[in-house]
This record gives structure tokens, C-alpha cells and sequence, in this order.
């Protein structure tokens, strides 16, 4: 039988993988939504490839012109509800959820609350809201299946074992841009600079948190609520060249890891086939050729951002949406040109130490600390 | 319900740290049995530490001696005969067998045939007789678990997975103590030159091979029967680290691998405990540590025992057969010192060009052909 999926960020890279894994099988999954935000020229092409009977963008001017341009009769959707009609989508079974950012969690909720099973890469749903994200999925009897290459790699590493004999898990992170700068020279980096990430090709945002390690911060987080493991056994090991992927420490000593050439389609093809595997036509691994695998403890002095995660996953409660969110808008300040780069982590800081924390929130206490962070990260001075 | 356990070649290297195993874990696994050659001292140790029912010894003497030297009433028996009812002992749910060489392969079909789960460290017997073995174990309904850490990490990486996905196993080679030497300088080499393992401590003979890389050639046999893939899927891959212990590709590019420190409590343990893992005090992985894992093509040209084995592997019949009694008389040679390091695969060369092949051996062809190998390796003038 089919998987019929709904992609949420179809125009993304994640979601552009996801459908060329499609496009490999399709006797395994077909299309029956796609949404994102306000790419008309990807959405229109995805649109008269799969031809899903809904798609959802960010604005009704988009939507109508994705209407428009379709080459057959498509129902389109818009705004915030579009997005959580599309999430609930009763034709499908599998809903992929790849939108960048704190705007995840909603349509995530919904997926999950409407039976679908998820396919995780928006570790902003589970960084702010996984308590209630895994709460929520238990009740539903719905099962989210990591899509993040690092996280697909523990997921892997855990099959056939039993959760009581995890000892560790072991992220691998590449280091990102700045992996071997020295702090100095962090002051002046360009947006530029902070874009060549040295193993991966993604999205702007995502290869920013990768070169201040924010990233990193942000998956051992997601690991936190995905595997239900305390945070003093997720360790971070900056690996560069990316091919372990993550790995996971048994109490025998034994050592799983998942290795691969940095390919997206692997993680996202493993979500959606699991608890299969399907052929791929990734390129092999040849570790002959690359020779060599380095590996070196996390500096947490130069990259203060994936200890302010650590602390703020272990704090709980609003911490970690106010973290995320403020991540987010100061990212976002960067990008634009506004504020440098060490910039972020002190807009970070500034709106953590402002912030009063509440313990056991609830969805709108949530969505409220998020909506404060961001207006305080917009306008934080700090650094500047 | 506690494992009861007999050893083959309870005096060895395996056979004393499954020992140890068994001691961390007395709550689980009782000793029923143990079988050794000639070593009485540390026999007399382990019985009167693990007072099992029933001891084998290889000759009458020895049997004797032990008997005299326990300090409580044990029932001693002897030679191949002793070995064979220790190998059946009703008592035993579990034999460990971990005897060296081809004589290892009787007493494993016995206990084959009597029902026992079978932890797997003598690689003869499925490099002699592995079709047998496999068929026996698939008509008694045994479970045959690897103990060698290369196939035990292929094991391990198969948990959970189907048979189907596999795409080819990647076993890890240390590449032994001539791991640098030039061809040339193979000539020369000494005994206490080919004993320095770097990574392992073994017996000499299992050392040995793995300098000539025939440890390597006939684990590969090993793989071949254990998990029935063909030899073009099976790769050798030289990591001087001895970290990764094996690797699987599946057909969506990804690979498993297992790591550690070398310990092959590890994988003893891991066999006795299958399908849970245990607690171990084993030294613990530190990768950042370790900093650096290499891997590079074996060298088919310097260490030609390997190919010798990936030809007679697929070659079948008797091949396997007639090399690996060649390679052990030859090792034998070297080790008293007869023969320059260089004459093992002389020798082995020499034999198999004056075997006369049979393809669907019979147990007592594979024997008769083991029988006239080794008189020949023993006679043969390669060389020296």
C-alpha cells in the first residue's frame, strides 16, 4: 500500500529532497498535499509534477497565482489555517514536516492530534513544544520518525535494541563554518562566510545556527524528547567531516553508528520507508578514498551557543522557546546584514536574562513566551 | 532463567575471558562444562573456581592430573571422545566454542546436533566445513552466535534489519604486525616480529594470521557462511585503529558499523547475552581521544593469503578445506621455527596446486582432505 504524504515545506530542501526520494519510488508513496510559503515558481513546478489535489501557501496572492499557473485544477489554501487544513488533510497517512522555525509546532500539533505519522526535520516543534509534542503523540498512538541526518543516525543505531540499555547518545557535529576560527576573528565574520558550510548543503538559517553550533544545541534538544533521554547522556562530538552521523553508546561498551556520504535523501528516504529500507542511488561510501576521520571535543568557550542550549534543555519549561525564538529573530537580524554575527548569541543571552521563566506551560503560555522573545530579540540592543 | 554454558577451550584467550564474563554475570550463566588441551595448571584453577560437572581434557595424563589437583570430585574425560560428550553434556544449554583449528569442528557439529545454542569462536569450523555446519544448525533449529568481534560488529549492525536491504559487509582489518613492511622486509621476519599484535591480544596462532592477513582471508569465509552473502559482497578494508569493528551498506547507502575499544569481552558477552546486552566494565570508547581513525585498501600484492582465501572461499568444496590445514601447519612451522615467515604462503600455494578438488564434500572427504593437506603442508619443501 501507498504512503500518502503530505509535505509541509515542499519548496524547502528538505522538502525538495523528499520528493525526489518520491520520485524514486513511486509504487511506495504519492502526494496528496504540499504547502509552503511564498515560492510560486517551485510550488507551481511541484504542483505539476505530483498533481496533489491541496496545496496551501503563506498568502492568498500566492496562492491564487500558484491557481493560476497550475497546469490542472488544484485547490489551494492559504494563512495559518491553510497550513493546519493542509496538516489535517484526511487523504493522507504521513505527514512530513519541514518548515523552518516556531511556526513548525502548530501544524505539527494538528498532524499529530488528526493520526497522522510524522516525518520530523522541524526540531523547532520538539525544541519548544516537546513536552507536549511527545505527550500529544503518545495519546494519538502516532509514531515521529526523525528526518534530521543526525537523529535519523540514533534512530537507526537503536533498532532492534532495547531503550534500557542505551548508555549515551553520541551527536556528531561538523563544526560548521567556523570550525576553526579562532574567537577573535568570529567578531568580523560576513553573512557570506557564515553560509559555506563544509559539509551540507541547507537552508540559510540552518547553516547560521550550524556555524555557531546553535545548530548542535538545538539536536540535542530534539534527541532529548525524541529518545526520552536525560541531557548528561547526549554528548556533542565535533566530527568534520560528517560521515558518522551519530551514534549511540550501549552498557556493554559497544558502540552503534550510522555512517554515510552527506546526503539528505538518506534520513528522509529511512522516515519514510522505515521500519524498511529502499533502494537509493546516493553516492556510495568509500572510506578508503577519504582516508581519514577526525574527531575533537566541542569548544563551548568559542561557541557559547551550544552551552546556552544545553542549560536551556535542561532548565525546561519556556526556556527553550525563548531561546529558540530569540535564535531565530537574531539569525534573522544577521542575515539582513543588521547585526554581526557574535551578535546572536548576545541577543540570545540578553532576552534569557529578561525573561521570567514559567515551569509547566501551557500551549499559550508557549506561544506567548515565543511572541515576547521574538518582539524582545527584535529589539534587543545587545552587541549591536 | 540462568544460561548454562560448557567451553571449548576453556584455557585460551577466549575461552578465559568468557570466563570472566560469566564471573561479572553470575546471576545469568552458570558453567556446566569445560574442555581444554594440555594447560592443567589453569584448568585446576577454573575448576575449583566455576566447579563444573564435567571436564575434558586432551590426553589421559592430563585428565588424570586435573582430576587429583581439584579441590572437590569433578568427572574427567579425554581426547576426542571426552571432547565430543562435552560438547553433548545434557546439561549444557550453551556451548562456547573456541578450541583452535579445524579440530574445533567435531565437537561443534555434536553440539550442533544435540540442540545447543552455539557461541562461535573457532572460524574453522565453518572455514572447513561451513555448509555442513549451516545445515545442520538450520535442521536442529540452532541459533549460531559469532563471538570474533569482526562478525559479532556484522551482527550487530544486522539487528533489527531485513536480510534484503543488506548490500554488501565491510569487514575491518587491523592489518596486523607487518601492517608497513615492505615485501622485502616480509622475508626476514621473526616469530616474536609477527606476535606483535597491535590492537589484540591473542593466541599465536590467530596472530600470526592476522600479520599475514589470512586471519582476515578466512573470517571472510566466516562471514560468507554466516550470513550467506556471496563473496563479491563482502569487502575487506584496512583500519589500522581496530575502533570499527565491521561495517553493513544496505541499498539505501547507509551504513552500520560497530565500534569500540578492542575488548573481546565485548563481543563474548554480547553472543551470551543476544538478544539483550549486559552491563560491562570495559574501558570505555573516547573517540575524541583517540582523535584520528584511518582506513586504506588492503594489499592484495604484499599479503597474498588474503586473496588465496577470497579464491578458495568462492571456489568451494574442498578448497577452504585443504588451505586452512595448510595455513595451520604452516603457522606451526614458522612458530617452532622451521620455516621463514613468507614459507606459509609458499606452502599453502604449493598444497592447494597438488590438491585434487571435490566439489559437494561429504563430512568425511572434508576430513580425509584436512587429513592429506596437513601431511602435505608438513612435507612440503616451499620455500624453505
Amino acid at each position: 500500500m501507498k504512503r500518502r504524504l503530505i509535505i509541509l515545506g515542499s519548496t524547502g530542501s528538505i522538502g525538495q529532497n523528499t520528493l525526489e526520494v518520491v520520485r524514486e519510488h513511486p509504487e511506495r508513496f504519492e502526494i496528496v498535499g504540499l504547502a509552503a510559503g511564498s515560492n510560486v515558481d517551485e510550488m507551481v513546478r511541484q504542483v505539476n509534477t505530483y498533481r496533489p489535489p491541496l496545496v496551501s501557501m503563506a498568502t492568498k496572492e500566492a496562492a491564487e497565482e500558484v491557481r493560476l499557473r497550475s497546469s490542472f485544477p488544484v485547490r489551494v489554501v492559504y494563512g495559518e489555517e491553510g497550513l493546519l487544513e493542509a496538516a489535517q488533510q484526511p487523504d493522507a497517512d504521513y505527514v512530513v514536516s519541514a518548515l523552518v522555525g516556531s511556526r513548525g509546532l502548530p501544524p505539527t500539533l494538528a498532524a499529530i492530534r488528526a493520526g497522522k505519522t510524522i516525518g520530523l526535520a522541524n526540531k523547532e516543534s520538539l525544541v519548544m513544544g516537546g513536552s507536549i509534542v511527545m505527550e500529544e503523540a503518545k495519546k494519538a498512538g502516532v509514531s515521529i520518525l526523525p528526518i534530521d541526518s543526525e537523529h535519523s543516525a540514533l534512530f537507526q543505531c537503536l533498532n532492534g535494541e532495547r531503550d534500557a540499555s542505551v548508555r549515551r547518545m553520541i551527536l556528531t557535529a561538523s563544526g560548521g563554518a567556523f570550525r576553526d576560527w579562532p574567537r577573535e576573528r568570529l567578531k568580523a565574520a560576513t553573512k557570506e562566510e557564515a553560509l559555506q558550510h563544509p559539509n551540507w548543503s541547507m537552508g540559510a538559517k540552518v547553516t547560521v545556527d550550524s556555524a555557531s553550533l546553535m545548530n548542535k544545541g538545538l539536536e540535542v534538544i530534539e534527541a532529548h524528547w525524541l529518545f526520552g533521554l536525560p541531557y548528561d547522556r547526549i554528548d556533542v562530538l565535533v566530527h568534520p567531516e560528517s560521515i558518522i552521523h551519530s551514534m549511540v553508546e550501549f552498557e556493554d561498551g559497544a558502540v552503534m553508528a550510522q555512517l554515510g556520504t552527506p546526503d539528505m535523501k538518506v534520513p528522509i528516504q529511512y522516515a519514510l520507508s522505515h521500519p524498511e529500507r529502499l533502494s537509493l542511488s546516493a553516492e556510495r561510501l568509500d572510506l578508503a578514498a577519504i582516508g581519514k576521520l577526525h574527531f575533537r571535543e566541542p569548544d563551548f568557550e568559542r561557541f557559547p551557543c551550544l552551552k546556552i542550549a544545553f542549560d536551556c534543555g535542561r532548565a525546561g519549561g519556556t526556556l527553550p522557546t525563548v531561546m529558540n525564538a530569540a535564535n531565530e529573530v537574531a539569525v534573522n537580524r544577521f542575515l539582513e546584514g543588521g547585526v554581526p554575527f557574535l551578535a546572536i548569541e548576545e541577543i540570545i543571552r540578553e532576552v534569557l536574562n529578561r525573561h521570567t521563566p514559567t515551569a509547566r506551560p501551557s500551549l499559550d503560555e508557549l506561544f506567548e513566551a515565543d511572541r515576547w522573545a521574538r518582539e524582545a530579540a527584535q529589539h534587543s540592543g545587545a552587541a549591536v
